[in-house]
């Protein structure tokens, strides 16, 4: 599949056979992490901020407060770059050259457009809580007109993106497999355990509802 | 202790008691991680990229193919960010508003050295793979001119950077506290485990050595 046409951002020029240009694969990716890295530039100076974000459609989102650094800057429909890697292992290998990295990263391009008024910001924050924390929302007051005021939502049309995946062995040199009496193989990194701790100031009998034992089980990390 | 002085790109405005500007905490971050993202900006489109780093002393390093597209615009001196991130937890509240992230993050800024030399490229290939595999290069053949040639190792001296820290429970609204029947806490996330599997092309009799096994109880993730 190739949904996505590389572009001079997205076409992978080395280790071209790691990337992957189609919707599911880069899904996949997007959707099974919580957190993103975006990229801005202000006055020619790069950043690098870590956010939550979500995916509804071909649409990716982010959020935080109104009075946000990259939430202001990004708003005004610049170029980003949002970066979601997982790092599943370290390859160790029989020369140190060959040494590398297990990843699934996906890289999107585009620019932010801003939800405005308050039912499209009541909707994606209701997606939002959905997505992280199915079925939380219901147990929880309303937003207050002040802290919708004081959230500001982003989105992004997912348009022009790259998935970049190694997965597998080391690949050594074919005289090292002869010569190299060492340990080589793979390093993998599991998902880690979650736990959940109370606040100490739950009301008698509370214990924890069905959203927190259902991202106990399916916490996209 | 405050090692580095606020700039326009490290003063942390909102949620500033979250802001740390000594070197003892930002290098636990750093040093408790193997990948960063550097963002850096060409022709003012954003990029992100993911990488592995390590630190020595007040510099940190990175590197890879010599025909990266990250490395050779970035070896021009050009500003870049980099960004270290732990997710810790998620933090889940009374509110949708004040839900939020537990998370370390470190945030550096400055401009890439390349180490040039055949022999600053050894040593500074020695120095990487004995932060990440103690003991492994003795087992290893040479680097060969070539795969030095192919190699660009960058470095950045730690001169402006911040980190940011949050912790602990919910901050919920006092109202909340009393009419909110719903579980409220941390979900935190701990560090993944770790499984050596080798790749079924080890001489007879081969068993993870020390590197291995410190990696698995050590790894910096």
């Amino acid at each position: 599949m190739s949904d996505f046409t590389p572009t001079e951002q997205t076409r992978v020029k080395r280790s071209y056979q790691r990337a992957h240009y189609d919707r599911e694969t880069l899904y996949g990716i997007i959707d099974a992490a919580s957190m993103c890295h975006i990229g801005y530039a202000i006055d020619g100076q790069p950043y690098v901020t870590t956010t939550f974000h979500w995916r509804i459609g071909h649409h990716i989102y982010w959020h935080g407060s109104s009075a946000s650094k990259m939430l202001r800057h990004v708003q005004k429909s610049v170029p980003i770059c949002i970066n979601i890697t997982h790092f599943d292992g370290f390859v160790i290998a029989r020369s140190a050259f060959h040494h590398s990295a297990n990843y699934r990263t996906a890289m999107l391009f585009g620019a932010a457009q801003k939800i405005t008024g308050t039912d499209d910001k009541r909707i994606a924050l209701h997606d939002m809580m959905e997505h992280f924390f199915p079925g939380r929302l219901a147990q929880l007051r309303d937003h207050t007109q002040q802290e919708l005021k004081a959230t500001t939502i982003l989105k992004m049309p997912i348009e022009e993106a790259v998935a970049k995946i190694r997965t597998g062995p080391p690949i050594d040199d074919a005289e090292d497999y002869e010569t190299a009496k060492c340990w080589a193989g793979v390093v993998s990194i599991a998902k880690p355990a979650l736990h959940a701790q109370d606040d100490g100031r739950l009301h008698d009998g509370v214990t924890p509802s069905d959203d927190i034992r259902h991202l106990l089980a399916h916490a996209r990390l």
